[in-house]
């Protein structure tokens, strides 16, 4: 069977490439340019994700959007031996852990990237706006959530690196990469002073053998 | 073990409550009234869900905050004949099809819905926002890939019934009580029209038993 990701140099689009790349499985790669603009608009790739976003993989006979889904499916049909992952069979609890914050890097740090991304492409954030304010908050709120879950430990779930880590990390290096892009590093000057347990926690992820050089994939 | 469901009455609230009612599992609810203000960030709450969320549920050790974390949870652990849900074992293509449409409910649907809800209630759209705008949009987007894929289709995925359905559809309701609450019906009063298969599907969930008690549960 071929195993295909299209994705883009994006936080959602790169983290099943880096997955890929760490399990070292054999892949088919359709990059698109970013911003994709009409590109995901083409009949052949609404049929494979009929909301037209990235990424979508495809193995064999099914077809699977959305980033954290994929994560899952990598982890559960190719990552055998557990090594960025853990067996329900073997270790329910810190399995449905996993799940957890799986499902909180979908909803609440990428939900609120991409409020930031979006809205900062539509207009430009007025002093004192009430909706930027509310973004900013939940930023706050998500990175104050990690640094305190990540003070006593090295990594999300058990003593491990897993694609949870790697959904976070993917999404954080996202946040900075958007901020610098846009001119707003100004808003989250403060950052490695208020949040030190993640930022320790990233610098840990970013020894892990292959993940920084996937951040360069494009 | 006692399960313990710690949640509001609200969409990602109502998901799990219904579900567990649905699998006729003992349980115990804390419901918190709505909207929750301080009460969420109670030290004991804080402890289960440190992002001040509901739902959490907490079954034995195990505490697990996201409602769709949660539903997947207790189709895996409880759902054991596969009434509402399919095995990865023996369905592995469906199981993962379910997976793929309970990320995007969380992502797409619930991320536009919370948009709606939250923005509203910090500042009164003004005509020709071009933020309302997009939340509109969004929500058109996903209503009309759910409506173009429920075309031929009894549910979401295979031929029963799912928590991918439920999810969904007390997404659906959702969204129809808060425009209704907000006063806001007249930006979807063409929806009947313009997405009938969702509507369809939509009234044969309502057939589901208990589904439609469970929506008014408080």
């Amino acid at each position: 069977m071929t195993i295909t990701l299209y994705t883009a140099p994006t936080g959602n689009g790169r983290k099943p490439l880096i997955f890929l790349k760490l399990l070292n499985i054999p892949h088919n790669v359709h990059m698109f340019s970013w911003p994709a603009g009409d590109q995901l608009k083409q009949e052949w790739y609404l049929k494979l994700n009929p909301h037209a976003i990235i990424p979508t993989l495809v193995d064999g006979d099914l077809v699977l959007p959305e980033s954290n889904a994929i994560l899952s499916y990598l982890a559960d049909t190719y990552d055998i031996e557990g090594k960025f992952s853990y067996k329900k069979e073997s270790e329910p609890e810190k399995y449905w852990q996993s799940q957890k914050w799986i499902f909180y890097q979908a909803t609440q740090f990428a939900g609120t990237l991409f409020r930031f991304n979006t809205f900062i492409g539509l207009k430009k954030p007025e002093e004192d706006d009430v909706i930027w304010k509310n973004i900013l908050e939940n930023f706050e709120k998500v990175y104050r959530v990690v640094n305190d879950h990540l003070k006593d430990r090295e990594f999300f779930v058990g003593d491990k690196f897993t694609f949870v880590d790697l959904a976070f990390a993917v999404g954080h290096f996202r946040r900075i990469e958007c901020a610098g892009k846009f001119g707003y590093e100004d808003w989250f000057k403060d950052y490695e002073e208020k949040y030190p347990y993640l930022i320790k926690w990233y610098d840990r992820v970013l020894q892990v053998p292959g993940f920084k050089e996937g951040l360069e994939l494009k």
